[in-house]
């Protein structure tokens, strides 16, 4: 059994769904390992992760849409912490309701990943950031 | 340290919960790993994971009363992405509010679940789907 | 490859945030393990685990203010399950909102936190509980 540790930086452009699926895919193609687990961590409270459909961009926007009128912006008083502006405790919360990590298994060196599941970098706030996520892989060369 | 790659199908009955903390204990049973990590990973975006109380029925029932309400069914233009009718784009907003993946330490041969938790498969559209899971485990015999 | 299995115990004083990140990273550091994989399982459906912002106290009453909006206590009628009291239910909805578990990458023995990152037990009943976390180490103890 072996292990690899690795970071990966990503730029966004403001709230919204990057997907980082091909980043992810290329990286754990170049390790030797065939069989094992995936696990992606997001270093961040105001970004997370989000398995979502990768086919209509219309599901993105209704996600989207639904997030805006659940998580609702502030600026007027709504929240205590608004330091960073009105997008600030909205993208916190909405980094609680999605995910900081996900593992992947993994089998002939890719994820297991559905025909319609795409790996997405969800940033909140309402300007681009550069984001850090770390990629940790445990498994072996040889198929099973 | 070993590692398994398995795949199960889920047949659901239309949206709720569907039970397969025992299908999940069966097969850990038989695999020979004392102790270890077994990984949980959905291939679905309209369906997903969740553990959940496993003791009353009622439970179920108000939890997919919230979910009914915090996300409407669509059918009159509130969703832009309703290729595949209401319950489509409701499906992929209740996924990412809940799991896609869920690791669960094994001790003896079992997961370490607490008393009333139970392991579902969430099934979110409202017709019966055939649903797949991909299992993964990394351990070893030899008890700690 | 090596893997540890250890329990840890929380006091909580009814529904908010507990910070575990100190009692995390006190047990990690004296596993020996440089470089794997942390798991954190919680063992209850009306607690569960969250990744939030460690600075600032406001952060967290938002976030409860929101949760408490978001998923209103019974007592009227309002859920079927009133067993153990209006803030019953509500527990198992946040629960399945947030997380039953973590997977941390460690990196010098030490989980890969960002900055402003830390964990936390979400109690989501009232009063006050005792609550058990399950971890799960996996990784080698030479520096990569």
């Amino acid at each position: 059994m072996e292990q690899r540790l690795h970071r990966i930086q990503v730029m966004t452009r403001g709230r919204g769904l990057v997907d980082v699926t091909d980043q992810l895919c290329r990286w754990l193609g170049s390790q030797g390992i065939a069989t094992g687990l995936l696990t992606i961590w997001c270093r961040h409270t105001s970004a997370s992760l989000l398995v979502q459909e990768n086919a209509s961009p219309d599901v993105q926007a209704d996600l989207e849409a639904f997030l805006s009128r659940l998580v609702p912006d502030g600026g007027n008083g709504r929240y205590r912490h608004e330091d960073e502006g009105p997008d600030d405790m909205p993208a916190h919360i909405r980094a609680a309701l999605t995910q900081t990590q996900l593992s992947i298994p993994v089998e002939g060196a890719q994820p297991v990943l559905g025909t319609w599941q795409g790996v997405y970098l969800y940033e909140h706030r309402t300007s681009p950031h550069r984001r850090e996520l770390v990629l940790h892989l445990l498994g072996e060369a040889s198929q099973r």
